[in-house]
C-alpha cells in the first residue's frame, strides 16, 4: 500500500480539497469588500451583518435573486470568467435600486461540474470587484461541485443582494401618474438578457466565431468582448435621485425588454407611450435583428435594446435630471411619457410596422 | 403565411410562455407563505420585507446560501421534486439558526435546461411548505432557463435565507469553552450531503435501483425514500433555548460532515473530543460503509453519520435541554466535549481503528 491517501469521494467525482484551496483565495477576495457592518468571518455558517439604522424611522430590506443565465456559456467559451461575476452583481444592485434600497451585502452560489480552483477565483474576482464599487459586502456564499448535473467546464453563477430603504422612499407603482416623463438610460450592450437567443443568431446564424472581429457592430472589438461588456451598473448615477420627491419609478429593464418590465412600475389604469424616434437602437441590436428572422416585436421583449433603464419623473425635473446624469457620464433620453389606459407598453411607431 | 406566432426565441430553445404560466402558479404558492413583514407583491424588482425590530436594540441579519447537491439528481431520477424544496430551505434555516437567528424571508432560484411548469410547481412547492412551517416568507426568487448549460430534465436549485437576531443573542465560536458538553441531535438521513458519493456507492457498487426495497437499512422503504428523506429543520426545537445562558454554540453538520464543522465553531485552543460509543450509527451509513471502500475517517467528513446538529452547553444544563428535546420528539445524546487542545476533533475510539 502506498501513503497516498486513499479518497473514495473524490473517485465519486468531488475533490474537496480543491474546493478548500479556492475557498482559502476566495475568502481574501471577499474580505476585501467588508463594510463596517460585517459582523462575522468568511466561514461561518451564516454571514452576520449589522445595518446602520441611523436616521431611519422604518426600515425595510429589499431582497433580489438573480443569475447570469447563458451569458456564462459565452464566458466559458471565451476563456474569460472575470466579467461574468460584475454582470451578476450590477444585475441584482440595480433590481433593488429601482425600489429605492441601497446594497448592503451580497452573497454568490457557484456550481459546476468540477470546480476548478483557478476559474472560481477569476468569478468571483468579477464579484468582489463590483461589490466594493457597489460599497456591498461579499458576506459569504456557497460552492458546490455537482458532476452529473453540470458538464465539466460549465458553470452557473447565482446572485443574492440585500439592501435598505427607509419605508416611506420606496419606489414603485403607486406615485406614477399619467403624464409623467419617461427617461431612458443607455444599456452597456445585452445586460445579462437575451443571451440564449443572441448566441445563436451570432454563432450558429452569423457563424461568427468569439475572437471574431464583428466589423458591422464595431470594427475594434472582437464578437466575445461585444458580447461580453458587463451589464452597467446605475447605482452612482442614480444615489443622488434617490428620495427625490420628482422620482416616481424606475424599471430595470432585464429579461421581457421594455415591453414586459415598463408595466412592472405601471398603476391599473396606465400605460406607457414609447416613442421609438427619441433614441439609436445600437448597432448590436440591429446586428442581431438583421441577422435572424426575429420580428420587432421580439426584440423589444428579448433585449434591452440600448436602454438599460426607465426613469419615471416629473415633467419640470427632466432638464435638471438630465444635466446630473450628463455630469456622471451618463447621456439619457426622453424616451415617452406616461398615459391614461390600459396597463402596457404602446410603441410609436408600432413594432409591427417598420421591420416586424 | 399562417397566423402562428413565431418566435425566434422558443426556436432558440427558450420558452419564455412556459415560464409564466408556471410563474402564476408559483405566486400562489410564494403568497401563502407571506408572513406579516412582506410589503412587496411577487414579481416586483426586489422583494420588500420590512422586519420587526420590537425588543430588538441591536438588530443583526444573518444570511446564508446553500443549493441541494445532487441530491437533486436522485429526486429528479425519482421522479419525486416536491422534497428538495424542503431540503433546501430547511438546511438554509439550520445554517441561520446555528447563530442564533430567526429566519424573515427566503428566496430562491430554479435553473434547467428546459423548465417543465409542472416540475417547478413541484419545487416550489416543497420550498414553499418548508418556508410556511418556519415562518418565513418566500418573499421572491428567479428562474432561469439555460439549455446547453443544464441537460432538459436536471434542474440546480438554489436557496437564500435572511434572518434576525439580536447582537448580543448571536451565537459563535466566543462563548465555548473547555468541559463544555457536546449534545448531538439525530438527522433524519443523510440531510443534504454526500450525495455524489452515497449515489456511487448505491446505484453503482451496490446496483440497488431507487425503487428497490433496502433490506438492509430498512425493509420498509425503498432505496429512494430512504435517500430522499428530507433534511430536518431544528428550527421548533431549538427555539426555545435561543436567549439562554446555557447554551454556548450550534454546529449544523453539513458537508465536511462533524469533522470539518465542529471547529467552526470552537475557539483558539480548544478542540471537541467526540465518544463514538455514545449514539448508534443509523444503519444507512453503515451500509453505506459496508458497500464500498470507504474509511471511517472519510465517512465522518462526507457524511453526518446520523448526528445533524450538534449543541454546545453548559454541564449543568444538559439534563433540562434533553428533557425539553425529548418533549418535541427528539432525542439528543451527549456525544463528547469540549477540551483543551489544538482546534480539531479528536475521536474515541480513533477514526483509524475499527473499520477505518
Amino acid at each position: 500500500m502506498s501513503a497516498e491517501k486513499r479518497s473514495a469521494y473524490r473517485d465519486a467525482g468531488v475533490d474537496i480539497d480543491a474546493q478548500d484551496a479556492a475557498l482559502n483565495r476566495v475568502k481574501e477576495l471577499a474580505r476585501a469588500t467588508f463594510t463596517s457592518g460585517v459582523e462575522s468571518e468568511i466561514g461561518s455558517f451564516g454571514g452576520l451583518f449589522r445595518p446602520d439604522l441611523d436616521g431611519v424611522s422604518e426600515p425595510v430590506l429589499v431582497a433580489s435573486a438573480d443569475g447570469v443565465g447563458t451569458k456564462m456559456l459565452v464566458a466559458a467559451q471565451a476563456g474569460d470568467l472575470t466579467s461574468v461575476g460584475r454582470d451578476l452583481v450590477n444585475h441584482c444592485v440595480n433590481d433593488i435600486l429601482v425600489q429605492g434600497a441601497k446594497p448592503l451585502f451580497f452573497l454568490d452560489y457557484i456550481a459546476g461540474g468540477r470546480l476548478d480552483p483557478e476559474q472560481v477565483v477569476d468569478l468571483v474576482s468579477g464579484v468582489a470587484a463590483a461589490c466594493r464599487e457597489a460599497g456591498c459586502a461579499l458576506l459569504g456564499g456557497e460552492t458546490a461541485e455537482m458532476p452529473g448535473v453540470y458538464r465539466d467546464g460549465d458553470y452557473d453563477l447565482v446572485g443574492f443582494v440585500v439592501g435598505l430603504v427607509e419605508r416611506g422612499a420606496v419606489l414603485d407603482a403607486r406615485r406614477v401618474r399619467a403624464g409623467d416623463l419617461l427617461l431612458g438610460l443607455p444599456s452597456s450592450g445585452l445586460h445579462t438578457n437575451g443571451y440564449t437567443l443572441a448566441r445563436s443568431l451570432v454563432l450558429d446564424r452569423l457563424g461568427l466565431a468569439l475572437d471574431d472581429i464583428w466589423e458591422e457592430v464595431d470594427p475594434d472589438r472582437t464578437v466575445g468582448q461585444i458580447l461580453l461588456e458587463p451589464h452597467r451598473s446605475y447605482l452612482a448615477d442614480l444615489r443622488p435621485l434617490l428620495g427625490s420627491e420628482a422620482l416616481h419609478a424606475v424599471a430595470h429593464v432585464t429579461g421581457g425588454g421594455l415591453t414586459d418590465n415598463l408595466p412592472r412600475i405601471l398603476p391599473e389604469g396606465c400605460r406607457a407611450v414609447i416613442d421609438r424616434t427619441r433614441w439609436q437602437v445600437p448597432r448590436l441590436f440591429s446586428a442581431l435583428q438583421d441577422s435572424g428572422q426575429v420580428t420587432t416585436e421580439e426584440m423589444f421583449r428579448v433585449f434591452n435594446m440600448g436602454i438599460g433603464m426607465v426613469l419615471v419623473i416629473e415633467d419640470a425635473a427632466a432638464e435638471a435630471v438630465l444635466t446630473d446624469l450628463r455630469r456622471g457620464g451618463l447621456e439619457g433620453h426622453r424616451i415617452g411619457r406616461v398615459a391614461e389606459g390600459r396597463r402596457g407598453v404602446a410603441y410609436e411607431p408600432a413594432l409591427t410596422g417598420a421591420g416586424g
